[in-house]
């Protein structure tokens, strides 16, 4: 997919929601677990109900490991489904993978060429090298971690180097990689203030913006230092819209959450 | 397994090689693409070639991604091969994962539990919280990068921070982090001479060294600064070995070149 395009559905739909698929067997309603494929399964049902007030979803591959070869498959379905029926829906492989030139490229081509996300996540700690062989790929979209929503974030990530802070450099060193251009960041809600310096490093590009809602960023902050004129933001939400109800109700209960999140983004839309 | 036991192997073995099953259907010889599962088979016949010569295998998780399903139905019948008959040797997925807490939690629940590897790769850039869940599993160990053997090391591994390179600044937070005994480091051979340096902040603890042989680090110069008492390394190896020949004989020119490095290793430990 092209940024044109995914911007183009942010304002048709008047969202920027990136929903996280982050499924946990303990969490999900009980009558799913006798189906033979219970993470598909939630996964289908909250896709159906809630694909109208967002643009992305986002698998986080551990949850999907976590079951070996069964979860691997319900990450096949998932994205297959979501190709198949919403193309014009963004996917992420919230993956945070990395690893030298040739395994990265393995990387690469299984998470856009066989499994067929729009995008990755991936870390920055091994370098240009590391990320270039994701950047090679055509329409699809390399997520770099920058500033994460977590509290080891203060541990490296912040700390200064040459006089600015390592995500900074991470910023300013990625631009200078070959197609730079197919290049988003995460960046994390929690300290949304930083988001006016990040937008002077990397003005038009996309953030994937985690921690809203259960890590206790506000949408409002984040949109205020981090919209650009091409909206530029994806917001992320997992658990407080997937589980916002553990019964039978839980997808017409998520649909409504995100409903919710939705229209306060249309709202924020307007300033634009 | 306990670190006493792998020091144990490694001076029995005569060896600290670790043997890297870097699977890649392009590269191994053609009359195993017939069978039911190339990868399993190919893996077997190097494992059952070489384990009297090396005390680890490490699979490194990308090229079984590459293949959906079965690349991971592969990975899984490799590790319980290698437990069923190998229970003595060091087994690393080398997966280079790291999330937030409750999401790395899932990936060493997967890599420890459900897989059953002695220990696992992890990149430290999002700090303390996405490190620990690894290191709460007990006799398991989590590998955490610290100095790579790629080009990009120098991006941002070896920028100063505070006056220290990142590297040891990863070395020296580690340190508290808790069960820290837990933790060994992956250190590339193409910087021997750092080893020196690594030595005085983590005197005793194993380092994985990529990067000998085919990217170019010598073998004695890594154990002349890298060297400790329990011997502390282990040294991988992964193309030189596994594609010594392409042809119907390449799990005995996998044996030579495994034994060969072996003998090599026996005569640096004479000098311990």
């Amino acid at each position: 997919m092209t940024k044109e395009f995914l911007v183009d559905q942010i304002r048709k739909k008047q969202s920027f929601l990136c929903i996280g698929l982050d499924v946990d067997l303990n969490k999900i309603p009980k009558h799913l677990l006798s189906s033979e494929d219970p993470i598909f399964e939630f996964n289908k049902a909250i896709i159906d109900a809630t694909h109208e007030y967002c643009v992305a979803y986002k698998p986080n591959t551990a949850f999907y490991e976590a079951h070996g070869i069964n979860g691997w498959a319900a990450l096949e379905k998932t994205i297959t489904y979501l190709n198949t029926n919403h193309p014009q829906i963004f996917t992420i492989a919230d993956a945070k993978r990395g690893d030298i030139g040739n395994t990265s490229h393995m990387y690469a081509k299984a998470f856009f060429d066989d499994l067929g996300f729009d995008s990755v996540t991936v870390a920055p700690y091994m370098g240009k090298d590391s990320v270039e062989p994701f950047l090679e790929f055509k329409d699809k979209h390399t997520i770099l971690l920058a500033l994460t929503s977590n509290e080891g974030a203060f541990d490296f990530q912040t700390k200064s180097v040459d006089g600015l802070e390592m995500y900074k450099q991470v910023l300013i060193t990625s631009k200078t990689w070959k197609n730079a251009n197919n290049l988003m960041y995460v960046v994390g809600a929690t300290k949304a203030e930083y988001l006016a310096d990040i937008r002077q490093i990397i003005p038009n590009s996309f953030l994937l913006v985690p921690g809203v809602g259960a890590q206790g960023g506000s949408l409002e902050e984040v949109c205020k230092y981090g919209m650009n004129q091409d909206v530029g933001l994806l917001i992320n939400s997992s658990r407080g819209i997937i589980y916002a109800s553990n019964e039978a109700d839980f997808a017409n209960a998520a649909k409504l959450k995100a409903q919710e999140l939705q229209i306060e983004m249309a709202l924020l839309l307007q300033s634009l």
